[in-house]
């Protein structure tokens, strides 16, 4: 029996932030999106002797893919971007970066080596956004495998064991065990609703014994999963004390990395060698001279014969005519933007919310997190920074770049403090996980989306559910006289991602070849 | 209340194959024996005006560690190895590799690309591997980040779903729906052995919903965790059926990858960059000149002043006078080589028994498996060959190396057959979760290790658990009269790792560093 979703919103909020989706294991579900399709690039007509002129307004991913695919096919393109770099919310940083944030402008002053850089913006590849990996081997991006769950790493959270940070695997094997011994308990004694017969039942009871590691009782006893307390490979070990599973329920975020262990985190996470920017960089390699940075759109027109676009660059206004216009400009921008849309197209935008989320990383002196066996992943903590992020690449160099704030919550308590505040507050909830960190950091940056210039916000945030809402989407996703398209996460039913941004620029590129080859073929 | 380990054996057994020790999930169980303990390194008192000499029987890791480590503090090292090359069952085949199989001797005529290579024998490192790490940091052995556990990958097995490979996220996703129900019954209905306040249960229940994904009414009725049937990032999706647990359960092998999922796997792993055998030829590298390779060792006695080593090299027999001797040649091989070590000692040596394992591998004309969203990871199987790993390494080039079978249990059936037959059999069993295998298979290498020269086994398999067995260990943990040690995995109480190996050769070095100095300060 097939059912349609029906957590639309839940799964755009969490979305918007990576670190939910991954926390309440929604990454893995995303990412699982047509785990068997492959990649749904649109087989454009080439044009032979037309001159197609197509604008494109804004160098994020999708702008980047209609360039790239559009170009590819024959037309005449010219992006126009606000910024310095494209890209949009696909943002590195590293040795020399500008970090454009309204108020709080930073240069990034890390030391000048290749595995010293922060995906500020987008930071995993799942192995299942088939369209994103397409583009990355056409555009000869090298990938690596990234790190999520790390069992190695910490879980602190204020209200279990005193505060102290235990490892993952201590935690999880802990509850594991605990749940463990509830199922063996409802196996025995419950008369169950589906009735197992005796092999089936002695079946269950081995996996269930296998999953929570319990004694031949059915009881757990403590398991070597957990760790060791002391003992070496040619000595004998001693386990670790097992934790009342009543502390641990109290860890209300930690408690989420049971439903992230499994599932969730399913498809492999993988990352550009360098940095999440080289897939930008990729495009903009092949689309060279065709992107104008720092051009501000200042008008869209629909004419008669197309779409005319005034821009501002270097102090002066220029125009464009074209035939076709692209549109990935954050949607809220628009209403500073002069342009004849319809009322009930821009009635439409307007619909469309932003997220806000907040990032800090620093340099680290030494890899101190190798010290302690940890290579690549999470830690959790209750504090508002949430997660600490080690890098899975550079493995036993000098330096590291570690994620040391992320948050996504309400509220942003650290956009509205200074840098120095930020950085310290960044600095002291860290050290409750790691007691020595203050002495590692070196340098450390912050970046909060929803006040960065050209952007004011991550990525959309709206239902479609209703029918009402099903109409709203539709109408966004169309054309506008079949010449201007709106694209970018923003119009997918699954914000926050490059693959939906990528996948929205096919949409709209299929429904213009449609339109194309409907009029070479009359 | 800290317990004693009481199953050295079933530990041993399951370490002794690697692929057991994950599927069973005892993999992070070793992994995290002493997980915040750093490097054993002894600190070896420098000589200073002495001359001692010593002589090095084997160069598997903890010959080499030794001579590594005494070559440091100024002792005259000389490794004698039977075989042409050093490491052991620390082995890499690449284009041009001898496989050195008793009556199967194989030359490997894969390309000769960095990427295509397979790790023979031993293939990860766990990150609590301390010694292992350090020494990869100080030999220059560039790390990368090794995948074990893929949710995209396959689980098929004849008795479920017709023989059909499902992706292991199917699988678990299913059972831990199954598994959270149970549980959900058992908070509901059973009175519990430790009776919780309101506030406890609603947190039991919170984080046994998140486990399963249950829906509100604690019922399982599906998850997008297991992908979607249909839908994309721009449409609606459609999630897929449920499985029906009763089919599940009948996934012997499969089942166990519930328990490999959550601690077991817990320590990430690594992998050298370029293979394994980076570690022993970053050792013989520094000890360029002091290994003899193809030196067959015909006599170790110990004499007044030390130990007197006689071995073959080029047709000729050479004899070698030294102060102090260690040995790492497998403890079976010693009743072939003439030696005056006490016969209690010999006896103690005998209790050690050899375990077997198979592995096979082709190189593969196109990356296949990442056409299915599969980037790194291991599919299971319930036919003989039981595993398919995909590299990590070398993301989107066009070939690739697999591992396609990987046996360690008893009977060893592909090791009786022909180099054909194996190569037939292995793709054969693949194409029940590959249907188009045998169209990528390209130059298939196996390697038996109880049938390889210079070895005849596989790690070491042995108790450590009664007086007698502890005795027995002791024995061979200490040096003979100060002069000469038994080093290897094959003294250590969990065989099979590089680790275990590694601390044997620290053991008998702290050995001989305290005897050194007690003789200096005397």
């Amino acid at each position: 029996m097939n059912k349609p979703v029906s957590r639309r919103e839940f799964l755009n909020l969490i979305a918007a932030t990576g670190g939910t989706a991954a926390i309440l294991g929604i990454t893995g579900a995303l990412g699982m999106i047509p785990a068997s399709a492959t990649a749904s690039v649109p087989n454009l007509l080439r044009l032979a002797n037309q001159n197609k002129k197509v604008v494109i307004l804004g160098a994020g991913i999708s702008g980047l893919t209609v360039a790239y695919e559009l170009g590819k096919a024959g037309y005449d393109c010219t992006v126009l971007e606000g910024s310095h770099r494209p890209g949009g919310r696909i943002f590195t940083i590293r040795a020399g970066t500008l970090i454009d944030e309204i108020g709080n402008p930073q240069y990034c002053e890390w030391d000048d080596e290749p595995h010293l850089f922060f995906n500020g913006g987008a930071a995993r590849i799942p192995s299942t956004h088939s369209n994103t990996l397409h583009y990355c081997k056409e555009l000869g991006v090298n990938l690596e495998m990234f790190i999520n769950e790390n069992k190695m790493a910490w879980i602190q959270d204020d209200n279990i064991m005193g505060g102290k940070p235990i490892r993952n695997a201590e935690f999880t094997t802990n509850v594991r065990g605990f749940m463990a011994e509830l199922m063996s308990k409802a196996m025995t004694e419950l008369e169950l609703d589906q009735p197992f017969s005796d092999e089936e039942a002695g079946q269950v009871m081995s996996m269930i014994r296998a999953f929570g590691d319990l004694g031949p009782d059915n009881r757990f006893t403590g398991s070597s999963r957990a760790g060791y307390a002391s003992g070496n490979y040619v000595t004998h070990t001693v386990q670790k004390d097992i934790i009342d599973v009543r502390n641990l329920l109290r860890a209300n975020a930690a408690r989420n990395v049971l439903s992230d262990n499994e599932g969730e985190t399913g498809p492999m996470l993988m990352q550009p060698t360098g940095g999440m920017d080289r897939i930008p960089y990729g495009f903009a390699r092949v689309l060279d001279g065709k992107i104008k940075y720092r051009a501000f759109v200042l008008g869209v027109n629909l004419t008669d014969k197309g779409v005319a676009v005034e821009y501002r660059q270097d102090g002066q206004t220029h125009a464009i005519e074209a035939d076709y216009c692209f549109n990935c400009i954050p949607s809220h921008f628009m209403s500073g933007i002069t342009n004849n849309l319809p009322a009930d197209y821009l009635q439409a935008l307007k619909y469309i919310r932003r997220g806000t989320a907040y990032k800090g990383a620093f340099q680290a002196k030494e890899r101190f997190w190798e010290k302690q066996g940890i290579y690549g992943g999470i830690s959790w903590t209750n504090q508002p920074i949430r997660q600490i992020w080690y890098p899975p690449h550079g493995i036993h160099k000098q330096k590291g770049v570690v994620l040391a704030a992320y948050d996504y919550g309400n509220g942003m308590p650290f956009t509205r403090m200074t840098q120095e505040q930020r950085i310290e507050a960044m600095i002291s909830q860290g050290e409750k996980v790691h007691a020595d960190y203050r002495q590692q950091v070196e340098k450390g940056v912050t970046i909060a989306w929803h006040r960065m210039n050209y952007m004011l916000g991550c990525s959309a945030r709206w239902n479609v559910e209703t029918p009402e809402e099903e109409a709203i989407f539709a109408k966004l996703q169309a054309s506008v006289d079949g010449r201007y398209w709106c694209i970018g996460d923003q119009v997918s039913k699954h914000t926050a991602w490059m693959e939906s941004a990528i996948q929205s620029a096919h949409v709209a590129l299929a429904d213009l070849d449609a339109r194309v080859r409907a009029k070479a073929s009359a």
